[in-house]
């Protein structure tokens, strides 16, 4: 269907001059190339109103011509004002004749005479027919339409009919639209590496077709992701992912918070020992921020009292695994406190509750469009008086050990424990999410407020989800000599974060925050099982395309 | 008041041990040692009763010795969880006793019994007063208030009454608190740079001084942005800021557009010929973004339909300019066009208006603080029926030659020409916010669609507000081989675009969209006059801190 994407309305292109060429003398060149230019133009002329002739005698032939074909490249070369229908409110318009712009999900000619359309807009599909007709429709049309490559997107007239039986394959399946004209908007002027249909089919019906079906893998998903992306699946995927920042937003807003952007492009490498991108700065160098946390730590210096960002965080760890990323979006927020930093961490919880509950009432349609592809069982969380669960690190180190890991692995919990800790919540507590408390100091970064009775505990938590991390927080040192002194504890020169802590020494109030990764809340909310499916287009160490 | 901000309760110190020694033998020293240690608490044990006896004295001494003093470091310590408020509640707390956390604006002794406190939240102040009291507050206790510096941040516990006449130094002047309580949560353990006063301080009010004000420059400011910040106008600033980022996303959502997050991280240099940033991505190089251009584009492709995204772009050019960041936000947006790209035009139309109309009826108290200290003409548009005022290129330089500028200038219309149309078109039809229409093919970058019927013409258009470009967008070319034939003309090699352009490949449906500055909207609309004043942190050749 390559000719059939084949702009019919380029612009001219010029003829590039030859000069300075030796040979026949000037005047005689030009003689002879005006001779040339006059054969060229009656050829051209000739072969013109040969075309034309012919293509008269085709269109007397199909009564239909005006009804299909490919339009012209769409330059906005009109306005009509004519109104298009999404294929979602079709039920509602049984009798009416629509126009309404599609992709051709796929197609199925019957003899010459008929063939079906399944016509698809994001995440609803719709059948439509074309029947040969006396002076409507004919065979030469039909035709073309059964020729149109998967994925065309194509302009359709027709009237929309009850369907005489649900139809199953498509979403909207009590309606069709039987065709009266067809045009094509954009066509395929490529090989389809795999088919939206392929992209959409769950391991069970391809293990039920006897492995007949194409299993797409996740890299030739992520080379080919803007046709990956058009799946159900997919367009499920985003939709809940832009619902996580809505909510996210919501929440803190009727909270008193304040959106900042702080910059990505810093002066110095800050913060932790995970290594930081270096970027050519002019002359000089920068680094990319690993996260806003200084930037809303001074937030809060300057009397914000409740700053939240969304943004791009980078971490530049060649760790190839399942749930990491080089780029990911940070939701991060940053409130004072009052009396006690669990009014941080029952903010943050607050929050969590808000985003699961926002996306339980509201988008559980594609919670199961996800599901169907990736099974998992439901997301489960505590509600009412007795709350989320709360567990201290040295709880959850008990339960392990309870579990039978050696308390001797038990200085931190790592990630494989981190699971089996999540399993084992489940089983005694029937919640996915929940939170450990009171780290021990020596695992959490320099800025990290001590316990005030046992300094080698501090005023810090994790959130998790499926035994996945998915929110580090804490009380920060807000005393620039505290501060001072825990940085060369661990190494850092006070003098490389001079602005930072000036921030601290011109007074800053008591505070906290947390840091949450978008894509993790996604990945483990629909058990995705591979980070790599929650990001538009991911970047890890091996990744930067598209 | 350096001490003032000395954390009570800092964790122990280690000693470091002393191994490998020659000298003495190991049990000599250790004896040793052992009598050092001895003699060591034993003084220690004698200055600490000492002090202890001249605390006590001194507080029978002062009767109100508990009602004030330095707070220990808060390291969440307890939770009496007693109800703190606001200061712009205070006016219907008439007679209450109250608890506040804020800072100290300014103080003024008068004699020594009494204080008066200017305390401040954010963009409120309230007056403080503290007068000796028998049994209640003490001629020390004044004292201590008085030498608290400007900027501490305290506790205030008071009884809230009305003022005998308004307080014009304070923003709620209706009423004033008597202190009953003080307490320092944070000192300041520097020199301030400048005080709060001094930012907010108008040019006017300098001025009148007889330059005896300490006048803040730009750069002190943003050197010293912490402090900065704190001004009643920067914290109106921020708050504006906030608010034109939640009007774009109400109103794209309530108009079916969803959110995306594209990477920054690009493998490829792309898009345009402004320079961009490379990075060290582990052993190969990367780019950061200068748009998210193609991957809303790519968005399209895969059948998103409308989608935006807020997040940092970066230019790695080298201008020194009051209009100009290395790093700023961008509000981007693509949608797909059924029939015209005045579609997209008329949907950015809206959306800004949306923006002046939610800026004006909700923030035009910050809009007047801004005011205050930035005087400016009130931002005007259009309203009603006539709409927005819509100029092609051509009408544009038309204007500028009727009004002396010379049409051989005006192939493309510079900053300075285009500053003196936006005070043409202010002048001739009362608007600071209008569009210009069909911009030269040429002007415009290799994706722009070009006029149907006027090839050196193209499909794009540019917002301004108060002449400057606020927005620049345009109908993008979704045809692969036109695209191709366009990159080849602008001296770009196809296979280095190729993940974009294969997306084209696959079918895309005719789309348009645009971006724009957040900061420059900010700038222009209150009329800062220099971008970095419209950004939190602001990134420049010059500047990357803090």
């Amino acid at each position: 269907m390559s000719e059939a994407s084949e702009p019919t309305n380029q612009p001219p292109t010029e003829q590039p001059e030859v000069d300075g060429q030796t040979g026949p003398s000037k005047s005689e060149l030009k003689k002879r190339a005006k001779a040339a230019e006059k054969e060229k133009k009656a050829a051209e002329k000739a072969a013109k109103q040969q075309e034309l002739a012919a293509q008269q005698a085709a269109a007397e032939a199909d009564y239909a011509a005006e009804f299909y074909g490919t339009l012209p490249l769409h330059q906005s070369q009109s306005r009509p004002r004519q109104p298009r229908v999404d294929i979602a409110s079709l039920p509602s318009r049984d009798g009416e004749t629509v126009l309404l712009r599609a992709r051709i999900h796929n197609s199925r000619a019957q003899g010459s005479k008929m063939v079906f359309l399944n016509l698809r807009q994001r995440t609803e599909s719709v059948q439509a027919l074309m029947i040969v007709a006396p002076e409507k429709v004919s065979k030469q049309m039909v035709k073309w339409a059964a020729g149109l490559a998967t994925e065309s997107i194509v302009l359709v007239e027709g009237v929309v009919k009850k369907s005489p039986e649900i139809i199953k394959s498509a979403t909207v399946g009590t309606v069709e639209v039987e065709v009266s004209k067809l045009f094509l908007i954009s066509g395929v002027d490529a090989r389809l590496p795999f088919t939206v249909e392929d992209a959409d089919r769950t391991e069970a019906e391809i293990e039920a077709s006897g492995d007949q079906f194409n299993r797409v893998l996740l890299d030739t998903r992520l080379n080919n992701r803007v046709i990956d992306l058009r799946s159900q699946t997919n367009q499920a995927i985003f939709k809940i992912q832009a619902a996580v920042g809505d909510l996210f937003r919501q929440f803190l807003h009727s909270n008193g918070f304040i959106e900042i952007h702080s910059p990505k492009l810093q002066g110095a490498a800050t913060e932790s020992g995970a290594s930081v991108f270096k970027v050519s700065y002019f002359k000089g160098g920068a680094f990319l921020a690993q996260s806003p946390q200084l930037a809303k730590q001074m937030a809060i210096a300057a009397d914000f009292e409740r700053v939240y960002e969304i943004g791009p965080v980078f971490r530049a760890e060649d760790s190839n695994t399942l749930r990491h990323l080089t780029e990911f979006m940070g939701l991060d927020l940053e409130m004072t406190i009052e009396e006690h930093y669990h009014e941080v961490m029952e903010m943050l919880d607050g929050l969590f509750l808000s985003i699961f509950h926002g996306l339980r009432d509201k988008y559980q349609k594609e919670i199961d469009v996800v599901n169907k592809q990736f099974p998992a069982e439901e997301f489960k969380w505590r509600e009412g008086p007795e709350g989320t669960l709360k567990l201290s690190f040295k709880e959850a180190v008990d339960l392990l050990v309870e579990d039978g890991v050696a308390r001797e692995e038990l200085d931190d919990i790592n990630t494989e424990n981190e699971k089996r800790l999540g399993r084992i919540v489940r089983a005694k507590y029937e919640t996915d999410y929940y939170i450990i408390d009171k780290f021990p100091m020596e695992l959490r970064p320099f800025y990290t407020m001590p316990d005030p009775t046992d300094p080698t505990l501090s005023n810090s938590y994790d959130f998790f989800m499926r035994g996945e991390e998915i929110l580090s927080g804490a009380q920060r040192i807000h005393d620039p000599k505290l501060l001072e002194q825990q940085m060369r504890g661990k190494g850092i020169e006070p003098e490389s974060m001079r602005g930072y802590l000036d921030g601290f020494r011109l007074g800053c109030s008591p505070h906290g925050g947390g840091g949450i990764g978008l894509e993790r809340v996604l990945m483990l909310f629909l058990k995705l099982n591979n980070i790599r499916r929650a990001s538009l287009f991911p970047r890890d160490p091996k990744r930067l395309e598209p």
